[in-house]
Parts: C-alpha cells; structure tokens; sequence
C-alpha cells in the first residue's frame, strides 16, 4: 500500500500487507492435509518421524540416520536491495544470497541436522532479470560463499523467467535444503526439553530477513529513506545499508556444538513472529527470559521511528537474538563458548518453568502467551 | 508481452518472452559455482556423484544408499487456471498441484530415485490469494492426491505473501522434492548408456507444464480465447481446459519398473526444449527415431493455431511423449508392458547409435544437433 510520509501512527504487519491472520489458518489447513501423506513412507520400508510435522523442518528416519528437509523463501528482502541498487549503483545480491540460504539452513539445523545440500530457487520477472551481469554475478558469489560457510554442497536449481507472475524487475528467492541427523541422538525435536532447560541466545546482525515489509514501509515515509542515516549506530551507515547486513548463518554454530558434545534439546530459528518463536514447540511450558541482549542499532531505529511498543518490537523482530539453543542448565556455559569461540556473541538469556504456555520477558515487564502464536494443526 | 489478435505470425518461444538464450548461460555460470562447493561433503564424511552436476537431479553418496533432492518451478501454467476460473468460476488448482508436483517427482526419478518427501512452495500475490476458500481448497486437495499417486510425504512447506514480488491476485509455485536411490545400483545416469540401447517413450496428457507462454499467447489471439472449442478431440473439450489436464506423475511407472527388475541406463523428462530433451546426456550418441506416438489435440491444435513447424513443435512441446526411458534394447518389450500394465500408453519409440550428438526423428524428417540444447557448463 502507499504509505503517506506525514503519517505518524505505529506501523504493524497488518499494516505491512503480510496478514498472519489470513495465513495462518490456511496453513494450518494444509498441515493436516500433509500429515495424511506420512503414511507412504511405510511401503519405502522407511518412516516419518511424526513429532517433526509442524516443525522447521520434517523429518523421515531411513534407517541408519534420520533425513530433514525443507524449502524456505527469503521474503520481500530482495526488494530492499533493487531500491539500493537504484540508490546506489551497487548490486547488494550477495548479502540477499546469504539471507535466502540462512531462512532454510537456519531451520534445517533446529531439528539437530547437518546440512548437506542447498537448491536454489530463483524466479525472475522475466529473463532481463539475468541480463545485470553485475547483478547476476553477485548473487551467484554470494551463494556459492554462503555455502561454504556452511559446508553444503550447492546442488543445483532453478532459475525460471516468470513474467506475469514475478513482477517485471523482481526475484523471488528460495531455497531447499536437505541434511541429515547423525548419529540419531542428534535429532532435537523437543523430546528432553523440559523444566530447569536454559535458554541460550545467539546474536543476530540486524534485520535478517523478517519484518523487512515493515522496514519497507518505514523507508516509504522517511524523507531521506534508506539514506536515512542511523543515529544509533556506532559507525556511520544508512538505514538501507544496516538493513542489507546478511543473515547470520548458525549451522557452524551447531556443527561445532555437537563435536563439543552439547546436544541441545530444542532449538528456534528467530523469524517471523520475532521472540514469540521461542515458544515454538508444542509442549506447555514457560519461557522465562532474564536477560535481553542489546538491540541491534537498525532493529533500535525501526521500533523509535514507526513508533512500535516493546511488546509489537519483541513479537516482530529478533531484537538482536538470531536464534534460539534450548540446553541442560550445565550445558549453557559451554553452548555460550562453544559461540564466542566461533566469532558469534551468545547470552544465557533465561529458563524454561513448568506453567502453562507463554513467554515472559523479565526486563521488559512483556508476556506473551500461546495464543499469540498460531503455527500448528 | 501484449499481443495482437490479428496477428497470424508464428508464435516462439522469443516472442512469449521466455528467452533461452539469456537463461542458459547463467545457468551454466550458475552451475560452475555450484560445482565448486560439492567438496564440502567431505568434510562430512560424505561425497557427491559428480556425474549427476547438470543432471535433472543432484545425488549425493550417504553411505548405504544415494540421497537425491531437487526444486522445480511449475511456471507459467497457474495463469491459465487463473484465466479460466474467471471465465467458468471453477477452481483448476487441484490440477496446477499436480503439475507442480509432476515438475519436481518426474525429474527426481530420472536418477533412478524413489522420491520420498516433496515440500511445497506456495508463494502468493497476498494474503488475498489464501482467502477464496475455494481455489485454496482445491490446491490443498490437489497437491495431497498427487502425493498420493507418487507414494511421497507432503512434508510441509512455504506459502508466503509476497506483494510487490509476485503479483497481485497470482501465485508462484513450486516443489522440492527428496528421495533415495536404493540398491545403488539403480543410479541411472547414464554410465550404462550405449549403442543399441532402445528409447521407450511414455505418453503425456497434454501440454504439461512446458509451452505454456507460448499457449497462453495463442489464447491471446484467438477470438473465442481459452473457450475455443479444439476441433481434434473426439470429446467436446475447450481449449484451456484441455490445457489444465494435469501431468502425468511417472514415478508409479520408475517404481514398476523397478519391481519387474528393469533397470533404464537413463531417462530424460521432456519438459522445457522439447523432444531435445532426448539428448540430455553428457555423451555424444545419436538419438535415431522410427515412430512417434500420436500427438495430443490440444498440442495438435497449438501446432495448427499457432503457425508452428515440426521443427518448433518438437522442439518446444512434448507432442505425445512426456517421458523417455532409454533401457537395454531386451528390456524395451518389458517396459512398454509395465507401462500399459500401470495404465499408461507407451512406445518403442527409437534407439541409441554410435555418432555425433543429435536426435533424428525419421518420419517427420526432423534433425537436431547438440548445439540446440545448451545446457551444460
């Protein structure tokens, strides 16, 4: 929708054009149309592992290890990067690479897998798209170096000219992203979550890649848009810029904490519906958090300048926390250095409580509770 | 690209605005980054099949068994449902699922694959596209039935609103989908392909998914567009109905074969490029054609209406044969049989020669050379 420059109420993903109420249900819906289909596995001589449906990612055991798979889409990120290109002259597609890998792999691993192979899935408004050899070239690098930060094998994909469907001069990115669990006792579906589990937070570098629509429309009535320099932010750089900070990747992360021998319990990728998603699994318990990292300066000069709440800030955005390890109380310490040892800043943000379903943000004086999240059939 | 109804030039790829010429060499560049980050599997104890780089499928050595996954796009096709459920107030989504279904299993099993998962990639105009329960029923409906028909796990999915990317009121679909290659010794890349090898060609339904611009720009000229009665069909049917025939989903014939102790030393899906698909393989063989099946009225009548010449129309369309088999010229009477046992009408169509790169199709006098197919890095 247009946005009015002058227009000073409190932006919100309603406002965004990204209904959840709408959505929501409708996946729901096609939940339960999927679950009716594990079944066929059976006559593969294999099964799905049923705890995994409405999870990041489903999960099937073949046998001597467990297979995960998924397909992840980047969002409306992509078009951050056409308005700074026209900005700026300068292609951002390697950045938006690495958002569009990190939605899947970043999933992937919640359920204890290692990521093997990485599809691209490219869909362009027509095949002019390809034409930007600049363009072109940057999102080809920055996916290959994606995924060698994770160590997957880039298989293959799809690069479709979609006219008519893809708006002429946009991308639609996804990717798929298949992995194994192994050894088994890797698989991290919430099984052993359970009362006295800490809550390890990993950083995030800004944005990442949700809630960008309603960075997008902040943009619209700033008068400098994303010139908009950040006042927050230690070093100088544009609100269009900090926003296009890629993803981080936490499959190293992982990696690292399993030849470690942490094995998490359960685990979220921080995207849409921001902290809430740490109320992800299916099971009732409370989510106390004692402690919040600091507040990336991009995430800070969003919630000042479309006027959000904490509450609407927390259940938006990461706020600075990427993603989520649920471990043992005498697993967090290591988790946390295991992260600090591999470059990443981590906290020991809180614990799970026996109670009813919810998500209590000490500090902040904010609760959420199940309700206001509507992921599952 | 608008087009004019008086317009009675012949319609091209080129001109319905999908160019090959600009796609292919990204791919390849595309494909050459790719091919440089298959050595991370090593790292997990694992290793990639190299000769399945460029393949319809990657494939991947886990151990005990070959791992193979895959996205595809379904295209343009969803537009037509769009069309005609505006002219009829029908719903032809549970169709469009299984095409988008078909795009990613039928290329899946040209390794030899079971498939086992396919994740769905639903990525809508807007919240909107969600709320005609209708449209989203049947696309539910659809997409569960094909999973029936393929024995594969409807694992979950992605159905995002993407406003600004994808069009308002339209959805851009695909599929990923992930299987096993198991006993090894399925793996049909074609290292067993060879002289004397006999070409089966498996019927198609219609147009598939491939074609599909150029049949919607067809549409565009037509007086009576896509209710323009087709002339060659013995049932009365129009002509954008009979476009919506779902795909045929070959995986029931893979997996009978498979059964009856047939092994294909390759197999080509004939989607976009037509019958060239016939020359997939990396090697130089001669792909020499004695018969070809009847050709389905609605390619037929896009054939005649469209100005096409056997050279375009088996270049561009799968006119009768949407999937080839090319098996040991002893298991060729087998396969056709397992075909017809499945249901499915099928053909010994032709067979493998020593020589240069090339497909003869004899009796419609039709040459192509390898240079017609650009697929490879």
């Amino acid at each position: 929708m247009p946005t009015d420059p002058t227009d000073l109420s409190p932006l919100s993903y309603g406002s965004s054009g990204v209904d959840y109420n709408v959505i929501d249900p409708f996946k729901v819906a096609a939940q339960r149309a999927a679950a009716s289909t594990g079944s066929h596995l059976d006559g593969h001589g294999f099964s799905e592992v049923e705890s995994s449906r409405g999870e990041s990612a489903y999960v099937v055991d073949v046998g001597p290890f467990y297979l995960a798979s998924i397909v992840e889409c980047l969002g409306s990120k992509a078009m951050v990067a056409d308005s700074m290109q026209a900005l700026t002259g300068k292609s951002f597609f390697a950045a938006i690479a690495q958002d569009t890998i990190a939605m899947a792999v970043n999933d992937l691993i919640t359920v204890g897998a290692t990521p093997l192979v990485v599809q691209a899935y490219w869909a362009a408004g027509g095949s002019e798209w390809f034409a930007d050899a600049g363009r072109r070239q940057a999102l080809i690098e920055g996916w290959k170096r994606a995924c060698d930060l994770c160590k997957v094998s880039w298989g293959g994909g799809e690069t479709p000219a979609l006219a008519g469907i893809v708006e002429a001069g946009r991308i639609d990115l996804a990717a798929s992203c298949t992995g194994i669990v192994s050894p088994k006792d890797r698989l991290s579906l919430g099984a052993h979550l359970g009362p006295g589990d800490a809550i390890v937070l990993l950083a995030s570098s800004g944005i990442h890649a949700n809630g960008v629509s309603l960075a997008r429309d902040l943009a619209a009535r700033l008068p400098q848009g994303y010139l908009t320099p950040l006042t927050a932010s230690a070093v100088p750089i544009g609100f269009g810029e900090a926003l296009l900070e890629p993803t981080v990747l936490y499959s190293p992360i992982t990696e690292a904490l399993f030849k470690a021998g942490v094995r998490p319990h359960y685990a979220a990728n921080i995207t849409g519906h921001g902290w809430r998603k740490l109320m992800r699994h299916r099971s009732a318990f409370t989510y106390r958090i004692h402690a919040v990292p600091d507040v990336p300066p991009v995430l800070k000069f969003i919630q000042a300048e479309a006027l959000l709440s904490d509450r609407d800030a927390y259940g938006t955005f990461n706020m600075g926390a990427g993603f989520a390890l649920f471990v043992a109380a005498e697993d967090a310490a290591q988790t946390v250095a295991v992260a600090h040892k591999a470059g990443l800043d981590a906290w020991i943000a809180g614990t799970v409580e026996a109670g009813p379903k919810r998500l209590v943000i000490e500090s902040l004086g904010l609760e959420y509770d199940g309700s206001d999240l509507g992921l599952r059939a």
